[in-house]
């Protein structure tokens, strides 16, 4: 039997759709500065929607960095709470020549939509927020006492909701998070996501003088800093593809056997995995699984690096300064404080003769997270994924940070559930990002029934 | 007693002063296609300065890059002719933001004309013709014959030039060329080089696949390209700073002790050198002097190298492209096309797991030079130089590379003699580069005592 929710949703895919494209024409790039006027489009894109759809108290909330929307629908007492977190910013866009069109032109291709930030993640908290009005319109309220949390700093790791959340807790109580900033592990394999990596970021900036050189006047005799960078970088990983950095592992759990376990269940095809990155092989840390890699253990990747000529051609200098940029993926019981002292002290220790370097923190560390997998959320979002995919949700984790995630336990001691219809192959963060519109459809469908199963099983 | 000559020079500092500062002016950067018109403006205004000096026949010729001024005053039979060489294009000007001025508006502090090319070489190379423009207005014409070649590609390595050499030898005939590209030790100690490096040039693009990836789903999987790039970099050099790359020193001429014995003999400070060069340490191949190194020892130089993301902040991709631009700097008797072959097969050996690469040659590789210390040109030089300053000449090599020397060698059967003003804190390839206007002064008072010693000695 479908329901008038369901109804709703069927007759209003057109617009729907409509409103998932309008919102990915805001390049709300939370990394450039230079777009400061988009965020801030998107911020407001974002609560007009959210009071559009019904929602009575809703508010563009500023912060040291980039505004938080947030919004409230009390319905009574006796209703679980559940605050909806997502975040309206998408990552940068370079290389832009890898796009086949323009990142924020959304088009429609292969029942895929194309853009920056269609899978990451402005269609899944759009499909809540239509879920929501879909309640609004044909019952007029939603089943359960919701609020909405949107930030537009998570590509940049969330640096002003720690603050945000301690000055709001008051409004922002709940029985539990839900996430809508994840995804599913395949099209037909519906996942609950119920482990995140955490996060530190830094840059090095490494200086072997003070002016670039003429190669041929000086290149044999003094240091050369694209060289001593690259030489400085090699020493981060031994051979084993392990992290050399001294101490980085101390805090790590190492995998329980219920952990390979859970991981070993979620259906794995190598090759495919392999050809959906698009990459020439697969490698990583010696003595774990490629599943285990990604889900469970630690890294320090290189997420760019430069120094010297980039132009056409030839130049013959030897240049003075070089630079990296580096993130670490952090699993249980890793303290992002501690994994950037410790690379600190790595530099130093390392640099090769002649050179000099500074290491400068980035903003939004964040703590990896773990959910408690009897958690009656987790439950509620498992009955929910079964009736609709007509099997048992496999427990995953994800090699991704969500900052927040850490934080709502910390600051709201509000564990997260996070439902969400990414996919893999969805290429977030990269060239060409998409999202299906089969799953942007039944993303609000799974949303709605979700609400009505914690009305029915979470009822004080 | 002041010659006719030394007046004339006397007389025009001003106007050829002047003329210095609009020759700079022109941005003739020849690694940048953008520039082509300030290239071709370049050629055009080097020309119409040799023909307002008064050289009769005067051209302007295409090659299939850019073009090489040529020029030519016979006077007669019986008396020496001399090649001159110099280039009229300069370098890049990268890094901008450390450039006190900008390196197109040439301005004079502290008696030093600051400018891109103001040393290398504009400076030089119009000396040489302000000394035939003052033969040609107080004597009518040169004391010895004299043909002109001025190319634009002496900074990517003088691709156009054999092919040049090759279809306009007769016209290019000569006892011996003059290279107005070069320096002095010190503005108090007059040297000649006698030796140059030849030089190699390529670039390494590296892939580990074919989309950047979300270093959260993939990074801990697949491989990372810059940190691919940074372990095949670390593979070009050993511990001791020697070029690891297998073969590389095998037709080296170890140094002899008469080598050793004539580069002791130039006056080095160590420290003053680290200064100039703003240095953070001396550091190079074991084994050998500081001044051994940069005269004697071939290198492998990194002239830049970039991979993922460079902007503002934090971005966690895992990028698929690493670059680097690389330059050898070569001795007797290594041959670059040998080198290349080297490097390319050690790019190949040394790729780390999951990656790939190629390796694109640039034009203009260039054999080392040596000049035979008997010949007569060099002798001419000395016997020019001790006159002005009072002492011997030392002799000298330079790190650097002129192609043409090689070239002229090969094509024409022609030694060529370096004469020239730069000095080693000139900044040359680097921000802000300066000559100083004495030196440009002294440089075409030199220049006609030379032609005029030539005359006397040379004469058939």
């Amino acid at each position: 039997m479908v329901s008038a929710v369901e109804r709703y949703l069927e007759d209003h895919q057109d617009a729907h759709l409509a409103a998932f494209l309008d919102y990915l024409r805001i390049p709300s790039i939370s990394a450039l500065p230079a777009y400061r006027d988009e965020i801030e489009r998107a911020a407001t894109w974002t609560a007009r929607a959210l009071t559009e759809a019904g929602v009575p108290e809703v508010e563009v909330l500023p912060t040291d960095g980039w505004p938080i929307v947030v919004g409230r629908w009390w319905v009574a007492d006796d209703l679980p709470t559940v605050l909806i977190y997502g975040h309206y910013d998408v990552q940068p866009v370079d290389p832009l020549d890898l796009w086949t069109s323009p990142p924020f032109e959304p088009g429609i291709r292969d029942g895929r939509v194309y853009g920056r930030g269609s899978a990451d993640m402005k269609g899944n908290y759009l499909a809540v927020i239509q879920a929501i009005e879909a309640f609004a319109r044909t019952a007029g309220r939603p089943p359960i006492n919701v609020s909405f949390i949107v930030e537009g700093e998570e590509e940049i790791g969330s640096p002003s909701l720690p603050a945000f959340l301690r000055s709001h807790r008051d409004r922002l109580g709940c029985d539990f998070v839900l996430s809508a900033d994840g995804g599913m592990l395949g099209p037909d394999t519906p996942s609950l996501t119920v482990g995140l990596k955490g996060l530190a970021s830094l840059q090095v900036d490494l200086t072997t003088g003070e002016t670039d050189l003429h190669s041929g006047q000086f290149g044999a005799a003094v240091p050369n800093a694209p060289r001593a960078l690259a030489q400085l970088i090699s020493s981060f990983h031994d051979d084993s593809g392990r992290v050399a950095i001294a101490g980085f592992y101390d805090r790590v759990r190492e995998l329980s056997e219920d952990d390979r376990a859970e991981i070993e269940a979620a259906p794995f095809d190598e090759e495919r995995f392999r050809s959906q990155a698009m990459a020439h092989a697969l490698v990583g840390e010696s003595g774990y699984s490629t599943q285990e890699r990604r889900w469970a253990r630690p890294t320090l990747d290189i997420n760019g690096l430069w120094g010297g000529f980039e132009g056409e051609g030839t130049k013959t200098v030897t240049p003075c300064r070089a630079h990296a940029k580096i993130t670490c993926r952090l699993v249980l019981d890793q303290e992002p404080g501690d994994i950037l002292r410790l690379i600190e002290r790595h530099v130093a220790d390392h640099l090769p003769p002649g050179a000099q370097a500074t290491v400068t923190r980035f903003p939004g560390s964040a703590r990896p997270f773990s959910l408690n997998r009897s958690h009656p959320g987790l439950q509620a979002a498992r009955t929910t994924l079964r009736s609709f995919y007509g099997q048992e949700p496999l427990l995953v984790r994800s090699g991704g940070t969500v900052p927040a995630t850490a934080l709502f336990q910390e600051e709201l001691g509000a564990d997260t559930v996070t439902l969400a219809f990414m996919l893999p192959d969805c290429r977030a963060h990269a060239p060409d990002e998409w999202f299906r519109v089969s799953d942007f459809r039944l993303a609000a469908r799974v949303y709605s029934a979700f609400f009505t199963t914690l009305a029915q099983e979470l009822r004080r």
